[in-house]
This record gives C-alpha cells, structure tokens and sequence, in this order.
C-alpha cells in the first residue's frame, strides 16, 4: 500500500513543447517524499536536526514513458523498494488522471550524521515513521 | 563602471512560447551578484560566515522591455544605485547581443548578523570589495 | 474578495538559511494564478491557443516581510489592482499558518495576440472568467 | 576526446546543507549538452525545427560520489555512450577543480519527427554535427 500525493504540472515546468522538463520528476518525487514525512513527523527539518540524521542520495534514475504536460493533475505514489543497513531506496509511479503510468523513478538514499557526516544506518525515528505508514514490516 | 557577466538562456529555462519565465531574470541577476563578489571574495560563503553577515532581499522589481529567447547570451550588468545606513541597491540591465535591453531589474537587501538575524549596516569587508570593483566611491 | 490557495515551501526552495530564495515567489504567485484560471477555464493552455491570446508580463515586483521556510503552508490570494484597456495587474498576498503576511508581489500583464504577437485589449472570456470569481466588476 | 564545459553551482542550487539539489545535476548535464550541441549549430532550436526532429529523453539515471557546493567550478565533460538505430546515449562526468569525480550520469534520448511525435532514427544533421566533434565515429 504506497503512499500517494498528487502534483501539478506547472507552466514553468514545460519546455517549447508544451512537455516537462525531464530533470523536474526528481522535484515532483521531493514533494511526495516530503508530505509523506510529514504525515509521520510534526515538522521534517527539525526532526532530521534533533536525530542527527540526514538522507543524502547517491542515486536516482527514472523512466519516462508518456509525456506530462503542463496543467496535468499527477497523482504519484511511493513505496521502500530496498531497505538495508546502510541505505534505502523509495520506488515513485506517477501516473496521469486515467491511470496511465508516465514516468517511475528509483531514488536511493545513504544515512549521514549530520553533525559529523559519518555514515550510519536507518534511525529508528525513520523506519518507525515508514512502519506507521505501512511502507515497511 | 558597471560589472557586467554574461548569462545564457537554457532550454529548460523557457516555456511554451520559447521565451524565459519572468521569474527567472532575478536567478540571472543573481548569477551576476555571485559573479561581482567572487571578484573581491575568495570565497563567497565563507565570507559571509567568517564576517557574520546576511544580505536577505527585501524588495525586487524587474521590467521586460523585449523576450528573452533559448540560447540568447545575455550581457547583464550590474550598478550600486543605492547605498544607505542599513539597505544597498543594485540595478540590473539586461542586454542582448546587439546591444538592446531586455530587461532591467531592482533589487534591495538590508544587513543582518547571521549570527542574531539582527539589522545592521553594511559590512566593511563588502563596502571595501565594492570600491574595489567602482561600484561605490 | 480574493481568490486563494495554498502553497507550501520545498526543501529545493530553500537556500543554506532555511529560507526560500526570493525568486521563487514569482513562481508560488503563478501556481496561484494558474489554479485561478483553472477554476473558470475548463483547460487553461487549450483556452490561451482557441482565443489567440497571451499575458506576457511587463513588471513584477516583490516586498519581503517576514522569511518564508522550509515545510511552511503559505495561503496565497490574488486579487486585480488595475485593469486598463492595454494591460491587468494582479496583487498577491502570502500569508504564513497564523495570518502574518510574509510577503507581497505584483504582476503586470498586458495582452498580445498569440498568432501575431500584437498588443490587444482584455479579451471577453477573460474578463467573464474574472467577473465570475468576483474579481472584477 | 568528450566534449568539456564548465558550470558553476549557484547559490539558488544549494539546500540547506549548502549541497546542490540533486536534481540540478540533470539541469547540469542539459547545459553540456546545449552547448555542445551549439559548437556545431549555428542556433540549436531552428536546427530542430528546420530538420523536424526532437530528441525526448526516455531514461536518465545519476551517481553521487562526493557533495557539490556553492561556488565550485564544475568540469563537466560528455561523451555518446551508445548509439542505435533509435536511440543516443550520453554520458556525463562532473570533476571538481581538482579532478574528483562528484557524480556521473547517463541520459539516453529517442528521436521523433516534431511534426508527427512518430519514432525516427537519428537524423543525419546531428550524427554529422557529433563526428565533427569527434564524439561518434
């Protein structure tokens, strides 16, 4: 059971074509991201700065298979693909208003210490909130 | 004497008429002022950080006289129109590669201590980096 | 009475402070413009192209009151200052959760025929989609 | 031999932690290839318009080695990865001033005719323009 949000395609989104720009799926899978972290956590940056924790990516891909114009009312959802030790990686679908898939993407994030930049492991505080959601067992 | 630096319009820059998204000339205009400090800066965050300094934007304004077309390259230049006790102005010309202007753009900051968020006056090190270039006397 | 929706800060919006960079306001007043079309024009693109009509923006303008942060919901309303037979301005107002005002903006347009890029008046389906949102008489 | 160019990572990139969005790194890579594309066309957009061809990207994918920052100077080169009867791939390399990898990433585009979105293999316009500057064979 994935978490969804929907996003709009803007009119500075768009190229001459009238079609996303292709880099703007990884702002529009941010915005899934964060208002599924703030399902779980009163308020995200505060939570990242009092556990001492921060998510770096250091990987991303995506698969574009219909174009999104602007105006497209997008519903995308998210679910945990991989979970390890030292990473997780959230899998996006958007699809339009019929149901047809445009694009997915695969985003991979490490664990840091903020304070240190020291790798880590998940923070409780984080598979808790993705328990909460169903995201994860 | 004006400091000027050219600027490219990106494809993803523009929208369905190929011309650039109003609100983009104040990321140019901002290319630019990164562009002035780096002339008397090192370093441009560090010196705000070591010099305990903010310049948050309390007003800005540009005017389009013609479109800003994909691959135009973009002469803007940059001018000190107003330097007071707590506030500096800039005011930016865009121009084409012909020499006509395409916009012209205001932009206002006040001074804080980044440390407080206090308002204070312009910072010697910037009064001094701006005589350096002759954008104040 | 204005029309009004709600935007909320990015993580991708914000600069080193936490703070939104001041451009970005002119794309948080568009979303709010085009969610307004989009509430009296059935698609707002298609609309532009039947009726051969642009808004090309002449001046915009912004007053920054208060930081707009990461993770803020900032109710944003529109409202028409001025409307001439050559061009209309719109006054948008952003508030943060507890009413404060962050910030202020204007947006001029004026009006060009898309297939020739004349300058035109206010075309009929405009004004009767404002006139139907009670922002113009 | 890739094609090399430099970009410069800006204040309205960076996040919180100073680090670019990582996202922007598509944005980077648009900009190599725009100005690639401009050593061997005279103005990129008419070359499309006139030879009826666009390029949608169908896959794009990045790696993350080290953080890019505000201020730094990226070196970033490209080089065609693959090319089939209908498809071109690219791969970037992004150095930092003292030769680090920061990331890589792949962007791998389909050709279609502008006037009818129907698949087309690569046009000849632009096989010539990549073997001019030594990218393909």
């Amino acid at each position: 059971m994935p978490f969804t949000h929907q996003v709009t395609a803007r009119f500075f989104h768009v190229d001459r074509a009238g079609i996303i720009f292709f880099g703007r799926i990884f702002e529009y899978c941010h915005i899934v991201f964060e208002e599924m972290l703030a399902q779980v956590f009163e308020r995200v940056a505060p939570t990242f700065e009092e556990h001492d924790f921060g998510m770096p990516i250091v990987h991303c891909e995506a698969d574009f298979k219909r174009p999104m114009n602007m105006e497209d009312r997008l519903n995308i959802s998210v679910e945990v693909s991989q979970l390890s030790e030292r990473s997780i990686t959230f899998e996006y679908t958007v699809l339009g208003q019929k149901g047809d898939v445009r694009a997915t993407a695969q985003i991979k994030h490490a664990f840091v210490r903020l304070s240190t930049f020291e790798s880590c492991g998940p923070p409780e505080i984080l598979t808790n909130g993705l328990r909460q959601l169903d995201l994860i067992q």
